[in-house]
């Protein structure tokens, strides 16, 4: 029987049970149920409201129900509903009524955001964890990779000559803003939902400030109401796995593209491919291709939850049980991508020879040109235009720009000097503004993210 | 090791497996994939590929795994990365090297595609059915409401009577268009995918229209390449699903609002309700919350797919393969939501008492006053004014429109006679326009869907 | 003053106004609203509700405000919140009292419901032509390259030579489903929702049957409570750009990367290329790049219409309001995207050596040898092994497959014999299974796709 | 001719024209790119890369083109291509040579960057400030209303007598999240882009700390080829926006639900309702309506951008050009909705009597009976089961459990005495605990709100 039906008259369908449960995934929130149960009871028992001793009994029996769980010898039965109502019947099994009296001053309203905000917080740094991992491996592949060149694109067509090191910083930058997302999120939602009840709190004398302090919180949430449905911490995880993801599809892309025959770029690890059923030839870029499509499902997720609490009344309402799966889904995919991302990053080949041929194709340096000219004091407008004839005749004659000779860039004008160097190595290294791929500018930001990995250090 | 390992140096690495395996999802297509397998080699051995007897083991063995896997025997291994792979790895086991013939003339992509695309139609139709069903209840309800008058809405606020049935009958026709949209998409997409191979065809002599028999297809796809990464059939079943959750969040909130104790219009029968951990005598509308809520998970699905088919070169990429878990799970989702929506409405009470009640509230003739006053020569526009004059004076006497005597009436404009008749039944019966409230009119609408059941009875 | 103001005793505010209305958009639909209150007006003169007199001068009205708009000479004036209010109060001012009859037994509900759904029927035609117009060119591609050797690929990894006329012929295939999902979904909703006025039809004496035909409608709806909240036309036709738009995507995509100097295959002509500002040497696939950005805004209106329409009561809520915008977006969008994507390929230069170059890359006819070792009866799995050994010593002699002598062959296994023949062609010309890549099944093809454009002639 | 046409032999078609022009929306963009390019000329003549006299008549330039645009006097020609075309060319149209200067060490990739990122970061302010406002206003009606008892409610059930300041400050407290999420995302996307040119930085020796503090940026962007395809700031801001959007679809489902004449709980002020064009007596609350269907078009332009951004590889592409009109739509539509939210809760009235009226029905402090019960020793759970027999008691005897007397409840349970008070004020006022509903917890959460709109005074 459940433990609420002291109402009704007909037994729930069997149907609706297995509609109704959310036992089969929010088992994943165990470790938080014990958790956020044994800090209430105390609590319970410090304010005078159940005794030390039943505090205790509680204890040792949520205890063993997570060593139950643990080896795999807790029952999970759906006709239970839901975890909590799993354990609270397994605890009153084994210490009897006193079992009865946990959920003083509490409801499943409260006992299940406090649960689910405390997995989602956990999770947060245990994604901004790996994500620092995954930094340190741009970083360290930058640092091997500050003179070797790669044509940067815009359009995926070549514009100017910059470092695979200054490539690889560029995402360790963007992973950065993840980091600081999820960790920023962390501390925005670490509040305290226990305590809340159903909706308006509770006449016991609860004391809220010390379930806050034995479960980690900064501090309780303000208005319960307002609690027991807020779901914002959940949907900013989705959020920012989602741009996690969207930043991983990127740098997949480019590792799908960087395998190709034509572009040779880099070759994944054997590890980090597979073969093709029918075609023994084929090494496949799964890990990225994967990563890129798992961009699908944790913007689904995202869209899953948003539509979810579109247009929820106040307060708590059985959509809201639709919240975790897609989260549990987003978390995962997440933990998994971006360390299998890591890990194809740390045994790929870079195929500098590849990297360095195809600078000498697009007339790289033809910015370069138009920069010699304008500091020849030609405004840049016309400086443009004159680059651009520049290359007409390279094209014409069938070379890279780079390979002109002084005279032949003189003949399209004279104001083009002696002093003019279109070489590849010329241009990277004079692009020394701030945050520039100048050699000097890349060891400059590897220092930075040296120092962000130093400083948040756990 | 994996079949196609020869190439590679270094086993995969093991997190790669977990993050590349399809298998703990893609054993939902097991018969497609067994009965697939079986066809084909069927073929083969006509075509003179293989031999009859080859062809007979083959059979022997693949039913021999699909009795394995539906006693649960079989072992479902992470090691061997999808479905087809086990259950070859299991053949060859079983019948040795003859099991190695299978895989002739076919690749996993167009192996995949017609295990996928089977199970995806084979869905549609099962879905369609239970809507059917669905639009069964709507029309025995309409039967017994014919009479039922119910304050018919916009924007949630009282407008005109109407029958409670006509409501009913609304949702019908919106269900009956999801059924279309299932059906016209099966046919759509009921074309033959086998013996595409890789993405080129084959130079074995096949005959693919052979396996387009025996697997119940209408015909075999046209181009090859497009077919291996084709998954429209996939994207319009998600659609498909998502208008008809959106449909059912419609009658859900309806139901959540009906079932409110202002509102009263329905109970929801014990089965289908649920209680509160704390709130005795809370009794909620859970089924119809969680339908709504479930919305949300069909959107994303679909979202998730679009997002990974978004950009994607031809033919094959591995992103495809993240098309699967969505689809199973919003087409499980359909299905009991259906379901559960058909019996929640089955066994809800009507309280015509106080849908009556409410139709007194609000000044619901107020249209029939006006359409009265234009049979009287008098400009709609116009006609609305006077009706707003009437309805500030009932409000001003604190009465509903209807309860002003004819007098009051004429205070407003003379032109009003003594013939108007601004009862709730007489506003719904004088609607008798095509597609309206008025009893007649929903008899003719009750036949439409009879009619529209009886002729699409399998 | 507002029409319907009578009852409202302050005048809305300003900002409301703003906030409310919809004639800064809605307006695009003023040739549907038009021809509908013509239809609806003469509907009502033949069945004696107002005299065909008041029905001409109704007629006549509304085509001198159609010249207006057509002529910019209509004041649009935020204040009169939406198109149908604006016609009407300008058709009044222009003839007087008898304009105030025209909204006789019609409401808003219906007239939008009319508008909008015979503006975007309208659309699925203008649409489906498009496609029509884009497919042919694909077959005229197809035609000059039934011999143009590509390498077909699966993870953007070179697979087998197929033709690139083949190859244009999967987007054939692709985009003939969009067409027919535009046309069946014009079918399915080719419906007449006027005559269903508020919710619940209309006491006067109407003919649905009258306005259907003349609006060109197959049939009038069934129930007028469903039909005044019907968005499923529009929500079709959102999904089905969705999926055109995904198609053109997948093309883009493709020709984006054939683009690139690494790849070459194909060259974009000047007229839909772009230059950079500070980059005078490249030549931006703009054209791709874009319609594949705008799969982003087709797929962000269909999720928020889907959004809207969620747990929506019936009948009409204000928030159907937001139908328009996005669907008037996605229909230019596909409508724009989709032509000139066309004119983009009708120029684009197809490097035939390139392609023919790169088909010497990747051990193409691995599979052709592992057909052949199954044609000598060694089993598809052993084939498959053998071949992957072949693969590893043309790799180890840095030689394509193709390129190995038959010697070398014979050196892997003594099955393989003197009539192995690995060459592209042969790979490409036996490949003659239905729908396969051979020239002979791609002509097929093309008499497939040319049928089926002369069926579809308008 | 095109400013970058140099290089083409042909014009662009003016299909592409249209296609590829973004002058129509990024217009809107014009103060900052004026004030972009002010201080990136003023820093060039610092760092003597122009001259002081160059720099001042660019000024000038530009601040007179900058009156023209706000005059309505400057030419909007699509031919221009975008906003940054468009003014360069008058600049070079009213100052001649000296405007040719102006994009020297720039690149449209750095000037879109910055002027998008400065504009979206101005709108997180402004959003935020209106939402500081709302929360205002909800303070102020809670300060009203401690003592106004509303039904507290989960699934739309009545629950728990709640006070409605209580429920107010629940929204307070959830857009006071939205408010830090909008300052947040501001301080941390508060960087340069200014002087990254087109991915690689510029080899002239500019400042970015100077266009850094120019225009208001703690720093400048850290990698260039990163910033440039940075759009992370905006897709927060369509997040943020997302999720205020929802939070004010929460409200508006309660104010559209309150409105009814079943709930009758408030009145829309006719200011913020409207009428009905054939049915007078109607007075709907199109403004809440209109919002909760707005946050469709902000979910679809959140998932337009994350579709777009989905898999580009570095660094600009030309897709990235979609992300604009999106986010101006879900700007504008935060910022009126948010303001007309705000006066429609100023100006509704409250109807306290029938909220009232509605606590009384329900058995609303059933609860209080049950920990009545725990406080008298008995376990919760057998409370819960003694307070469900009362319920069965009052639902028998047809009165609301607070009208039971007190030997009717002794008759239940003898455990129940004397002192058991289940009237509505003791419950509300007994709700004690930090967060809940009663009077003095109310007055500590509206001096937390005031305290924090006091601490975020600009």
């Amino acid at each position: 029987m459940k433990l609420w039906g002291g109402r009704f008259s007909k037994g729930a369908a069997k149907l609706l049970d297995e509609f109704n449960a959310s036992i089969m995934f929010d088992k994943e929130l165990y470790i938080e149920d014990i958790e956020g149960s044994i800090a209430h009871s105390q609590m319970l028992a410090e304010q005078g409201i159940i005794t030390q001793d039943e505090a205790d009994k509680i204890k040792e029996g949520l205890l063993k129900i997570k060593k139950e769980i643990e080896n795999d010898e807790f029952i999970w039965d759906i006709s239970d509903e839901d975890l909590h109502m799993a354990i609270e019947k397994r605890l009153i099994e084994l210490i009897g009524d006193t079992g009865k009296k946990l959920h003083t001053a509490r409801s499943r309203n409260d006992q299940v955001a406090v649960d689910f905000r405390r997995w989602s917080l956990k999770r947060n740094l245990e994604i901004a964890q790996k994500i620092k991992e995954l930094i340190e491996t741009f970083v360290n592949i930058a640092k091997e990779h500050k003179n070797t060149l790669l044509p940067g694109m815009t359009h995926l067509q070549h514009a100017q000559p910059i470092s695979f090191a200054y490539h690889m910083l560029a995402y360790a930058n963007m992973f950065k803003r993840d980091y600081e997302r999820f960790i920023e999120s962390y501390k925005r939602n670490n509040k305290n939902p226990l305590g809340c009840a159903a909706l308006a709190g509770t006449p016991h004398p609860i004391d809220r400030n010390k379930t806050t302090k034995a479960l980690g919180f900064d501090e309780p949430t303000v208005n319960c109401l307002d609690t027991v449905s807020d779901r914002d911490f959940a949907l900013e995880l989705l959020f920012n796995i989602s741009m996690l993801m969207m930043h991983a599809s990127r740098i997949s892309e480019e590792l799908i593209i960087w395998s190709t025959s034509e572009f040779g770029f880099i070759t994944l690890s054997d590890e980090y491919s597979t073969g093709s059923s029918i075609m023994p030839q084929k090494k496949n870029p799964d890990v990225p291709e994967l990563i890129r499509g798992k961009t699908g499902r944790v913007y689904g997720n995202l869209v899953a939850l948003l539509t979810v609490m579109k247009g929820l009344p106040l307060a708590y309402n059985k959509d809201t049980q639709e919240d975790k799966e897609g989260v549990f889904d987003s978390v995962k995919t997440a933990l998994i991508s971006v360390t299998i991302l890591n890990e194809a990053l740390k045994t790929m080949t870079v195929n500098k020879d590849k990297m360095y041929a195809a600078c000498k194709k697009g007339h790289l340096t033809a910015t370069d040109l138009a920069d010699y000219l304008v500091n020849k004091g030609i405004p840049f407008r016309e400086a443009h235009h004159i680059t651009g004839r520049a290359v007409a005749l390279a094209e014409e004659k069938g070379v890279d720009l780079s390979d002109l000779s002084i005279d032949e860039l003189k003949s399209i004008d004279e104001r083009i000097g002696d002093d003019v160097d279109l070489s590849l190595e010329n241009s990277m290294n004079s692009r020394k503004s701030l945050g520039a791929t100048a050699p000097e500018r890349v060891e400059e930001q590897i220092r930075y993210f040296e120092n962000f990995l130093k400083e948040n250090n756990d």
